[in-house]
């Protein structure tokens, strides 16, 4: 059965490649379509750099790094470790097989493809099955904005500032301008169930629910959300801390809050059992199961339950409560 | 004495960069200018590549490699292996180490600096002690003309056709529109000698003399040519192929005759000495010595006898025969 299912998964890096990771497997042969943040984007080096895009596609090629967030497994750092040498700027960290990655999507683009065309190219050429999408070909850019009255690129306050500065909101620059990439909101409209995968509401899937058309496309479907906080704190990542900072206690509920109007179900994880009532309250469904990913079979797990209790609520129709 | 000389070199690739660093090392801590060409620049991967600048400067800072006439010494190739398998542009080879370079040169361009002021600032963090000179900022692009009425940018004819084509004519497009960078036309105002390093006449030394005022610039001053023709064939690089191409006996008659019109003096090899004659009487005098640079003390020798040469006839004025 599982093979026939039309799934369409959003996404930002880490948590959310993995849990499409784990429903492309789930899958087998079946290809599914992954919508990914471009807001945390860069240009260095006279490179594009899409962080998000390459945790996705590595991970779905089996050639991310295990160990770390980001960057490839057995990655070597020659060109690095020159460019320290030469002075250059060295916050982001460029591994020489990430690198080539990143020229190669340049040259694409710079030979006038689309990103979304030159990341359809990528990847064929990494041999992933699955149709990986970058939210929009317009360039969309996050600010965060800090408590002394600041901003800077989302890279700068992940990578730089090692997520220490305390925010105060975002912008997501271009997004009013910006469209879906093509093809996002017919996947949406032809699939049996959207996943919005264990990745940062804030800066992961919210620039990706303000392009143009999308959140209508959502409240017409069956949208489950995938918790990315497990006992009040995230697995990787600063999501936690923005709740904290943007006023509300980082939760499952605050995530199902978060998405409340047009999310159908949410998958949270055993240590979040005791906000179940809450989000029921809101009107939207929670399954409570494991939602830490370890290993290869923790994703396929979670993927296949995700997909199972989805579906569930797909064929009960949209109003469930 | 030798410590106190203004020297200007005019050079290109590989045999330029040994005999600058042949002139750096005999000038020993006065520092000597070296004004590079640029046509053969080119963009790839979104990132300013300088071939020439890249092949002086390495030299100059004892990082080249020694075996082939391009590219650093102890390089190595992790982000060229990971773009071939990605399917990418590979007729360009690209070192790691040399690629650092490109990415630091091209984010200083991008931060606003011009292509002389990023290599005043990666010539400092190279400890090269030498002011080496991009010849314009302005960009300066050398087609090669071919015989089958199409033409080709420098690096494709070079690297990526072998040079192979048989050629009809160059264009440097953009060159008139482009000025000598900063400094430049001071720096052989205020020379003592000016030498024209064996360098590929046709496409490493002609785009430089085409430059706005650098003609008019050398007929003031003695200029003296180390020819790259030896036994009518040259150590590296088409230009004896361009010679007989462009319907010219390559030799060191004809690197005379090409700088005829503000050549003091010329260095040819012990193999060329039956040309001694000819070049005289195109009313310039030749330097008949060992002109092949095996070895660093080759280098020294040839710029220190190019340089006695030079300072022999710049004493009798320009006009000697």
């Amino acid at each position: 059965m599982a093979e026939s299912l039309k799934i369409v998964a959003l996404a930002g890096g880490v948590g959310g490649a993995k849990l499409a990771d784990g429903i492309s497997r789930y899958l087998n042969n079946s290809p599914i379509t992954v919508v990914v943040n471009t807001g945390d984007d860069l240009e260095l080096f006279g490179l594009h750099i899409s962080p998000d895009l390459d945790t996705v596609c590595y991970t779905l090629a089996g050639l991310a790094n295990p160990s770390c967030g980001w960057g490839r497994v057995d990655e070597t750092w020659q060109v690095y470790e020159e460019l320290q040498k030469l002075g250059a700027p060295d916050w982001f960290h460029l591994g020489d097989k990430d690198l080539a990655l990143h020229l190669e999507r340049t040259h694409l683009i710079q030979s006038g493809q689309s990103l979304s065309e030159a990341t359809r190219i990528l990847c064929i050429r990494l041999g992933i099955k699955d149709r990986v999408i970058p939210m929009t070909d317009q360039m969309v850019r996050t600010l965060v904005f800090t408590q002394d009255g600041s901003h800077l690129s989302f890279q700068e306050y992940f990578v730089k500032e090692q997520c220490e500065p305390v925010i105060t909101g975002f912008e997501f620059k271009g997004i009013r301008s910006a469209k879906p990439a093509d093809g996002i909101l017919q996947a949406i409209e032809e699939a049996h169930l959207v996943i919005l995968c264990p990745s940062n509401p804030w800066v992961s899937i919210d620039p990706i629910l303000l392009l143009k058309g999308i959140r209508p496309s959502l409240q017409k479907k069956c949208v489950i959300a995938v918790s990315p906080i497990i006992g009040g704190k995230t697995i990787k990542g600063p999501a936690a801390k923005m709740f904290r900072e943007m006023g509300e206690i980082p939760g499952s509920l605050a995530v199902a809050e978060h998405y409340k109007d047009f999310l159908t179900g949410i998958v949270i994880d055993h240590q979040d059992v005791g906000e179940t009532g809450s989000i029921i309250d809101r009107g939207i469904i929670p399954l409570v199961t494991n939602t830490i990913m370890r290993t290869i079979e923790d994703r396929i797990q979670l993927a296949k339950e995700t997909i199972n209790f989805g579906m569930q609520l797909a064929r009960k129709g949209k109003n469930l409560v």
